[in-house]
């Protein structure tokens, strides 16, 4: 442990400069202007793999992002570890409440800050320095492929063809990840449940054209209200989700399972503290944890229409439209979810609009057990770094491949995130801490070692 | 009759040079960066009212946008007609669906385009070049005093403390506006009614930045699904609004003036036909033109929050905000609902979030009784241009400061308007017809006569 200490100390300088060559680079995924950057990112993950001690690294056509794959063998008789991560980011808008310049890392206050520093660039390039460790030091027990894919934030909808089409290339016994968080900095967590997701955009159309809100005011159909309408009862007071048939395949978790969860470490008043809010909110009868850990939702993340300028405008908007993400549970469908939310929300359509359903992306929830031997030698590898035994958590969050490698590849993953929920990721003024980022270096690096075993 | 015709037809192409110099002017009231071309534009129409033959023009100012004065005194025993119009405008937003410049005016299709070519620089404008012929062919027979304000789309807020301050200088026997419409070409109207407004923007605020939607989705208050609920919950099932005393001061109106209303020409087909809706929708046990016309009406005209842009973005968004405007009937009075509202919204708002309602402008409703000797000299004139008698009608629209005239000067207005809802106002491709252009100045013209005599 000390010499790994001491080789990430003396190339420190180094790591850093090399994950802020990968930040620079302004791999949006969402925004279609960006394109080139998504080449150019996953080049410079290919450069930096073959630096670090990679037999080989290509940058391979998919039918969307380009795909980076890196590999050593060292024999046969090892197993062998697909490290995956994602060089895509997320928009940085709304760009006015960046303190630095999202795609200039800086470190300030023992954080690294830009778009990406967390999720996912600077928590997969520990892996990229683990790897280039055990490799310089002659301790590498596993044969490692790396797989880096560049639509991570908008489904990973090129990624699935890949892995179909590519099974032997990505053929392995576990699939190491880091793209998940844990509870605090004192309290290690390993992320053995993740959500689904269902996302689309709907749109609500009245008039062929914007009205003046006197003249036709209280007797034509406003799209903004309707939609308005349409939302809310997407929604009822026990803050359940009304879909007809939502919850018909969700896993209903134990009631000995949900006393397990009710013991992780979680203090309400710190997190309202730390949210500015009075009152939490969500589904009747269940914790915040299990809110977000065993329970569906139904966000909007974006609603727009009508005037939204300086002043007041009296208009009746033609359209208003809205994003919502619909975060899904183990045994829910993302595909079937998406379908009866389009049939249930254009079912709900009053006379006088007409709506429009666009799905965007989805994937679905994972499960990862305990007694597998990756978590074992997670298992250890966090206690070891951070001296204490780390906690199975459910995240709220979906990383959607993950479902889709076990069942394409049939590969189960166990997710090593070293993220702390402060890291802002998603947000403007994203970091990640630089003790996270070495000691997430150090806990991979061990975990090499009790998995090879 | 055939003199004025003549007198229009010789001098046509200088009126509409005219019209479009004040055209060409941005004066959008609601934007700030406007402010100097809102005094530009007062400027040019003191210029206009001096060369159409005032004794005296001068822009004065107010605590906003100036306004413009013109006089022409012919004596003490003549009845004094006070002429209003605004030259503020509505802002052109969206630009994209503009089929020309809204401030580069063009005649196409036997009609002026461009914003104000209607509201209310073409209406008007009528009124100086009808006072023009008056003057230069010696038969004009009443005083007549033009006032123009440059913040009626903003509320006409500064017009008020005007009005107090100049009640001398703005006494009159009748004030003259054209700011509405006819029924159609064929079958003129005169509107004795017009709504009230109260226009406000809410915003409401959950967590202190933008959360990750898989992270916190179903555990904190996401304030677009909780504006949503609060915008829906503002009308029930039969289209009613449900805040509280909302309609306690309602003027109900009649069996009898229904009766009479109904007669009114109105087709739904083709209403449905024009907004291109399926539809019709509003409160139950209305017509169409009883739901704009003595009904009052709540709609939001611009919503907006989280991510908007293309692609995904999985966030739960920090804020989310709306702009609403409620159209008032007689007797409601706009600072009394605008204060319900307020104090109904922020009580609806559920814990977990924090509301902040901002008012914006309002305005009274009016009434002008059709027996007053002004509505008498307008049905002739209209009946004798258009050759039928006109319709009295009730518009959904609000000029607030019609009411305002009423209060503090004590005096009626008569709203002459010559519009077709097809011409667009508050829209893209804001147009007006040169045959009502012309037939308006025509009808004023034979209003002074017969009001004079």
């Amino acid at each position: 442990m000390e010499e790994i200490k001491k080789y990430i100390n003396d190339n420190k300088e180094r790591f850093l400069e090399e994950l802020f060559s990968l930040m620079r680079i302004q791999s949006i995924s969402s925004e279609e202007n960006h394109k080139e950057d998504m080449v150019k990112c996953a080049n410079r993950w290919k450069e930096l793999l073959l630096e670090a001690g990679a037999d080989s690294a290509e940058v391979m056509p998919t039918a969307g992002n380009p795909v980076v794959i890196g590999k050593k063998t060292i024999g046969a008789n090892y197993p062998t570890v697909l490290v995956y991560g994602h060089y895509d980011v997320m928009p940085v808008d709304p760009i006015e409440l960046w303190n630095s310049n999202p795609f200039e890392p800086v470190i300030k206050e023992d954080r690294i800050w830009g778009r990406g520093a967390n999720d996912d660039k600077g928590q997969s390039f520990m892996h990229a320095k683990a790897f280039e460790y055990l490799v310089k030091s002659g301790t590498l027990n596993c044969n490692v492929k790396f797989i880096l894919e560049g639509e991570e934030e908008i489904g990973s909808g090129s990624l699935y063809d890949f892995c179909e089409t590519h099974k032997e290339l990505l053929k392995a016994n576990i699939i190491l990840v880091s793209d998940t968080g844990i509870i605090a900095s004192d309290t290690p967590s390993i992320t053995v449940g993740l959500r689904g997701l269902s996302y689309l955009e709907v749109e609500v159309t009245g008039a062929n054209r914007d009205l003046h809100s006197g003249l036709f005011g209280g007797a034509v159909a406003n799209p903004v209200n309707v939609l308005c309408k349409m939302i809310a009862s997407l929604t009822d007071e026990q803050h359940r989700i009304t879909i007809p048939h939502f919850y018909d395949k969700v896993l209903e978790v134990s009631e000995e399972e949900r006393q397990l969860m009710a013991q992780a470490p979680f203090n309400l008043e710190n997190y309202k503290k730390a949210l500015d809010i009075e009152e939490i909110y969500g589904e009747e009868g269940y914790s915040t944890i299990e809110r977000t850990g065993i329970r569906p939702a139904l966000d909007v993340c974006g609603i727009w229409g009508g005037y939204t300028g300086e002043g007041s405008k009296t208009v009746l908007p033609s359209k208003a439209s809205a994003k919502i993400s619909m975060r899904l549970v183990p045994h829910q469908d993302s595909v079937e979810i998406t379908n009866i939310f389009q049939q249930h929300f254009e079912s709900i359509a009053p006379q006088g609009v007409k709506v429009k359903v666009t799905p965007s992306h989805g994937g679905e929830a994972y499960v990862a057990p305990i007694d597998m031997p990756a978590y074992k030698a997670a298992e250890q590898a966090y206690t070891q770094t951070f001296g204490k035994r780390p906690v199975p958590t459910r995240s709220g969050g979906s990383i959607p491949v993950i479902a889709g490698f076990e069942k394409i590849l049939g590969t189960k993953s166990i997710l090593m995130g070293f993220g702390l929920e402060e890291d802002a990721i998603h947000s403007p003024n994203e970091s990640y801490k630089l003790q996270h980022f070495f000691r997430g270096i150090e806990t991979i690096v061990l975990f090499y070692g009790y998995y090879g075993k």
